[in-house]
């Protein structure tokens, strides 16, 4: 039960290919990939950023929950992804500190990744996931 | 002149020593520093996290721009910065961009690296620091 770093920074925006050109043109930085993530409602563009990834998040459709954050916020850093080894282990630890937790289970997320999100009322209003690689 | 990853994700915090309690308690964390900088009027306390940091900042005066987006926003994930080598290059690359930054020349931030702001109104509306260690 360790954390190895950050997976990814997900950031929320409403415009996702001109938001890809800004990045790409600014930070002369590369999109590696987009995907739909059905079981969540958004679409996701990616950048590879050292040992981390840049996450551009968009709602799919109008019941993401990605998009009452953007009506509320517009564009702005939307969570952190901690990579983490043994994602069950975490959940079970979280649960047994009274820490709440949007799953209780992992979940699919990107690339076969198995994911859960912590609640931000547990820490501090920021939004936190954890992603364990496929073994 | 690279990116060589996400030097830390800084988070404005309201009430430093009890977020650092939760992130310390929650995701066993250490927080392995707190700093006062002056040139940036805010406190920040951080966390490794295999090759980055988690970086809690709160203002440390009135002055603070950190303060006012604090009032708008409450707790939240304030910005991104990036590990670069060669930050003069980079500002002048993205200078020629027509990228508007908020640091034209790099000024100290904390452990006396170099860096400087890009703004957010050429980048999606995301705040991104870029970072040169010391040589």
């Amino acid at each position: 039960m360790k954390i190895l770093g950050v997976e990814h920074i997900g950031i929320a925006v409403k415009e996702l290919d001109e938001c890809i050109e800004k990045f790409e043109n600014a930070l002369d930085l590369k999109c590696e990939g987009r995907e739909a993530i059905e079981a969540s409602g958004v679409e996701v563009a990616f950048f590879g950023c050292g040992s981390s990834k840049i996450e551009l998040v968009t709602p799919a459709g109008t019941e993401s929950p990605i998009s009452s954050f953007l009506s509320k916020r517009g564009n702005a850093i939307h969570h952190i992804c901690l990579r983490v080894e043994g994602i069950d282990e975490w959940l079970a630890f979280l649960k047994e500190k009274g820490i709440e937790l949007i799953d209780t289970v992992p979940r699919e997320g990107a690339s076969g990744k198995r994911v859960a999100f912590i609640s931000p009322r547990s820490m501090c209003n920021i939004l936190i996931e954890l992603s364990e690689d496929k073994p």
